[in-house]
């Protein structure tokens, strides 16, 4: 399984995925699930995969084909090179479609899942912020203002601490610690999303990424997951009892 | 959708449920989905429903019907009758089986789910407090001091809380609030669940159930509510920065 969760700001975008990747719970690896393209000061593009982790490798392997042969083909249209962030979209939507076509009866046949989903997020100069979420069939959402964030994977234990924190108006500070907590949470409720973590600040109109990986030992991610469960358990015990 | 979680700790048994049903969304109705069956300082046994609404009912009627007829023939196997709060749980999953054998097939043709599940909980006069949770399958798994709380329908919402603070010497005032915290995060974040809700109590060895109906309105529910989104908050906003 996996958990990624993306998050549409004014001030940015920020992107947060675990990197856990099991075929049953006794085979286990890691595996990176975010891919960041930039052509700093023209145009940032970054991926979060999750499902089947064959077709999400196929997927993200022909986009960066097109990547390359682009830049050495102008008639090749790439991520990094196509009119807008949307149409971009549409390219992770079409790959998907292509690879899914080529693996998923083959898959299904051995009994096997190939369902993906692909959060895609970055802004081209003079453009907006985008935010999408791409579905197995090649279709796709975008993040708006009333919710404005987008999670794959396992993402039913960190989504209350998004509903509550997450305006779209949050500072980049405020929003990369709502999802380091919404991590925090669901690495606690579940298995299959681990350590390490991988994290992009994309800054309005920065065009450029800052990215980190935060591994087991890394300091303020210890004390955020420290402060927040003492936090919690004090805030547990002073709620008023009730009566019955 | 449902959601309902008990908590068996020294102390006593913990029910919580709500009482949403719905038919795709807009089709929502109220639906009691506890049941419970007492013989004061003899036994005590509760259920709650998730899944099939039709199911449920289904087996509990027959678990009712059993519990009238067994009044008059001490022939009659019954929850109230039977031997242990596992034979108990066996009966609920035979229940459970007559009734996917004789409707399941039918509703799967109509393309609908006919899968549920059941808690059910319980001590018998000289026996242990017992917490069960029955599959559509008939089988059934009972929780332990590792884990002591079980929870089916929407779980994923509410778990995280429950994994922080609810261990097998949790007091019952504090189970309570951990109950209603865990149920206000899985409202706030999933339109299928809804109020009122019903609260079960069952302190170890009394052989009584103190139950209670909390609608919207209730005050100290709303105080829990409030004073926990106002605690969250805070805590949130005394977390340590991240630099990136």
């Amino acid at each position: 399984m996996t958990y990624c969760v993306g998050l549409k700001l004014k001030a940015g975008l920020v992107l947060l995925s675990d990197t856990r990747t099991n075929a049953g719970v006794d085979n286990i690896a890691r595996f990176r699930k975010m891919f960041v393209f930039e052509k700093t000061g023209e145009r940032v593009v970054a991926l979060m995969c999750a499902g089947n982790l064959g077709i999400t490798q196929g997927v993200v392997t022909m986009l960066e084909t097109a990547i390359k042969r682009a830049k050495g083909d102008p008639e090749v249209e790439s991520l990094m090179t196509c009119e807008t962030i949307y149409r971009a979209a549409q390219l992770v939507g079409e790959a998907m479609r292509e690879v899914q076509k080529r693996d998923r009866a083959e898959i299904e046949a051995q009994g096997a899942a190939a369902d993906a989903t692909i959060i895609m997020a970055g802004q081209r100069k003079g453009g907006e912020l985008r935010l999408f979420l791409i579905y197995t069939a090649g279709n796709f959402i975008e993040a708006g203002e009333d919710t404005p964030y987008l999670q794959i994977g396992e993402h039913k234990y960190g989504k209350p601490i998004l509903d509550r924190v997450i305006r779209t108006d949050t500072s980049i500070d405020d929003a990369v610690k709502a999802a380091l907590v919404s991590m925090d949470s669901t690495l606690r409720s579940n298995l299959s999303v681990g350590m390490p973590l991988d994290l992009c600040v994309i800054p309005v109109d920065e065009l450029k990424a800052k990215t980190q990986r935060i591994e087991n030992d890394h300091k303020e991610f210890r004390q955020i997951s420290d402060s927040w469960a003492a936090s919690l358990k004090q805030a547990f015990h002073s709620l008023p009892a009730v009566k019955f």
